[in-house]
């Protein structure tokens, strides 16, 4: 479950669903390309209905087999895309976000474009409460706010489109440079409890987004982690985060609530700017693996697991001495490819 | 006024006092660089004395007309300039910097210098209290500092001439490159209160100062943002800044006191770099719309108005939740051409 | 004292002791990069035992002497090490890492290595609690992580050995950059007091590690600065931090314990990037004297003392501003040549 491990995972109807869309220019093989990228992304059109889970991965190649060749890349954007979301209240007093009633998650489905695309939510608010859909990072109207104050809030058993879009990076007419929507953002309500949506974002009601570049290097598995207040996703512990030695793995990590945290990965670390990845030698970005933030906060990277490293139960957690004391700890768990992990057992906690 | 806008204006003879400067080799037209350039920065010598606001903005040409040329750029600098500065009690308790008697704000007023520029401040403290005035990023001898345990404070009724220095960038005889002064920095007290000046800073004796390099992009407005403690530049809720589709405009984020924050706009983003804008596609800076940030911290940016969201009343605030909620929150009202805003009511709040 | 002054010395034993090292590339002369090399490194082998010292630094030419000729550089790595290390309880209360039984310092000793080195700690635990060393940044296998999920921490009376290995970047076959492992990283106990170290760390059981890239400018000084609480370095005070005016000195700033800070230092600046140096003027890293910092986070940079500003005594100290009231400040002595600092009284606090 998406909310269990953070994880997005990916079934046979998403994998292959979707509207087919171009690869790009690809060196890597175009079946590899084309399912790669019809399953990472949000299916467009009748497909969405299909999907059975709240996010999708795709079904990428072993890590054994992709060391040879070059790495997966994101094509060009520029699709128009079609959704349906709804906000509902879950049994447990949460609240989250799901792509179909009665399969809302915490945090809510990944939602990933290529710089470019247009995405046409519909979102439903099925709670007694009125609730709403504020994004980070891409453009979107003033009547896509998701505010009280704009009046682009959605009231109990109401339904508004939500308008997200792209743009790639590019020159203006004035000669400066204007920066592409690239990068690890995320969504969550701004109504629920307070106009800031303090009572929503308690219960559960945050989700990612990525927007890709082209030619950003693509994941095989990807993990969201929200540090809310003092839990991860909610949670009374983090989840455990499972992969597999030489896996390209992504990790997406929003900050809500009151608190500010350090975001610390043991055997592992990436670079502090727009993808985590240095872009070559001259990248002056500094090589981190822990990181302060606070409310509002979202940023990823990819690592690829157990990279000079090797097999193991890697903690993440917390760095707030009482914070990660008190649970705000989870483990990448990096098996080797016989599926053991060495030093580890799986009830040690 | 300065302080219930955030705003820098300007005044008629603001934007044409001041010594000339040489406006730098302008693909723009001469007569823009050179009153861009003498409105923005602070007036030299005798035109000090005629300025009526306690800061200057330049008469730019709209930005209908600016998008089909060149932004206008920073020229080198170089000068030697002269200012007064009063440290004063205020009627309601405040304590503010200003530029002239009896026209102290809060935030205190802004001040832009080119690299290569020194400005000496005739600092006098009108309070009953002793004062100073410390300033982050640029040049200054230990007897600028502004601290009593260098003794470069000033007693009540006292005056003192504080020089502040700027340099570009260079190679060290030794092969290393030297950073530049250019930077979103701030000015303080350290004094009042305690020997870091919590008193002072409390009550408001802050402001902003820009250093530019010569190339950098000029904005058409600027707007400075202090977090301290629990407020937005003193004031029980963050001022609305107002600008129009197509304007570029500059904010400067300074945070002073106790707690944390992150700020956060709708609708526009920034690069986490020196100015703010990408440098061009091979800038690998995280592009951000929310960031953490601590007391002593300051950055700053630049947006185009509705660019790519169109105009609407977007929100600036604090993301920590109790922190909006309690107030530090404020409205970004970007205007159409013919002055209106979408979905707003002035009034609302 | 290290734990007194937060510096990096030498003695003559250090500063010549060790295996020699090739020096790489040198448009300096060989024997400044062989001394400075073996000096500041750790010594191996043998060499070890004869340390006198928490740390060691080098026997650098005078700032007067080294203006006129290429800074020194950081050589090319590769050596395989061996290091003991003890853990401690000092007399006071305080825990500590040292070389030497009955040596441990607060911050411990500073360990530097090149990329591309390796490093075999054999760490004993004097102690009468069990305790680890974990390490950020460096390569370790899962039995090197020092937690007592994986069982890789000591028991009283215990020894055990730890692997830090590091690696150049370099273009892996998929045709990603691999980040190298330089760095401004540190190590800490993860095990005294709770499962995250947390009394370990509270009572000093953490100091700094440095990981140079070949070509990384070397510095004349190196100072380590933890912000660990509300202490600096487990002190009352900050302690005083002496150079001369033009020498090359490096701050290290780690964080740890509970609480957000804001490292500020007067009268000088840095770039937020990987080395705290801008790699040119292509470098779009925004230069700062000011910078949150949560716990776990560590960054380092250089500066010539008193560049620009002269001889002084620069304050420097946590931002915030209860913070800096309750004591966590120090002062940077930046003296002339002849010693002296203007504007100073030694005895002024």
């Amino acid at each position: 479950m998406n909310d269990a491990t953070g994880e997005t995972r990916g079934t046979a109807a998403g994998a292959e669903g979707g509207a087919a869309a171009d690869a790009g220019p690809a060196a890597r093989p175009a079946a590899l390309g084309r399912r790669a990228f019809t399953g990472r992304l949000l299916a467009g059109g009748a497909a969405a209905a299909a999907l059975g889970t709240a996010a999708v991965a795709a079904t990428r190649p072993t890590a054994a087999a992709a060391a040879a060749r070059p790495a997966a890349t994101a094509p060009a954007g520029g699709e128009v895309r079609h959704l349906r979301m709804y906000a509902e209240k879950l049994p447990d007093g949460r609240m989250g976000y799901g792509l179909e009633k009665g399969k809302a998650t915490v945090p809510g489905p990944l939602i990933e474009l290529n710089e470019g695309d247009t995405l046409h939510i519909e979102f439903e608010n099925t709670m007694d409460v009125a609730a709403s859909l504020h994004v980070h990072g891409v453009d979107y109207e003033i009547t896509s706010d998701g505010t009280a104050m704009t009046h682009s809030h959605v009231e109990p058993g109401g339904t508004r489109t939500y308008t997200w879009r792209t743009h790639a990076p590019g020159r203006r007419a004035d000669g400066t440079w204007r920066a592409g929507s690239a990068g690890y953002w995320h969504y969550h309500d701004h109504v629920v409890g307070t106009e800031h949506g303090t009572g929503g974002l308690r219960a559960g009601l945050y989700g990612p987004v990525i927007v890709r570049r082209k030619g950003d290097i693509l994941p095989e598995r990807t993990f969201t982690i929200v540090f809310n207040d003092m839990t991860i996703n909610n949670l009374p512990a983090g989840p455990d985060l499972e992969a597999t030695v030489g896996e390209r793995v992504e990790f997406v990590s929003i900050t809500h609530g009151e608190y500010y945290h350090t975001f610390h990965l043991h055997g592992h670390r990436w670079a502090d700017n727009r993808t985590g990845l240095l872009t070559g030698p001259d990248d002056p970005s500094q090589v981190v693996d822990n990181k302060i933030v606070g409310p509002g906060d979202s940023f990823g990277f990819q690592v690829i697991a157990g990279e000079g490293v090797g097999a193991g139960a890697w903690m993440y957690h917390c760095h707030v001495q009482s914070h990660s004391d008190m649970g705000m700890v989870g483990r990448f768990l990096v098996k080797k490819a016989d599926g053991t992990i060495p030093d580890y057992e799986a009830h040690h906690h």
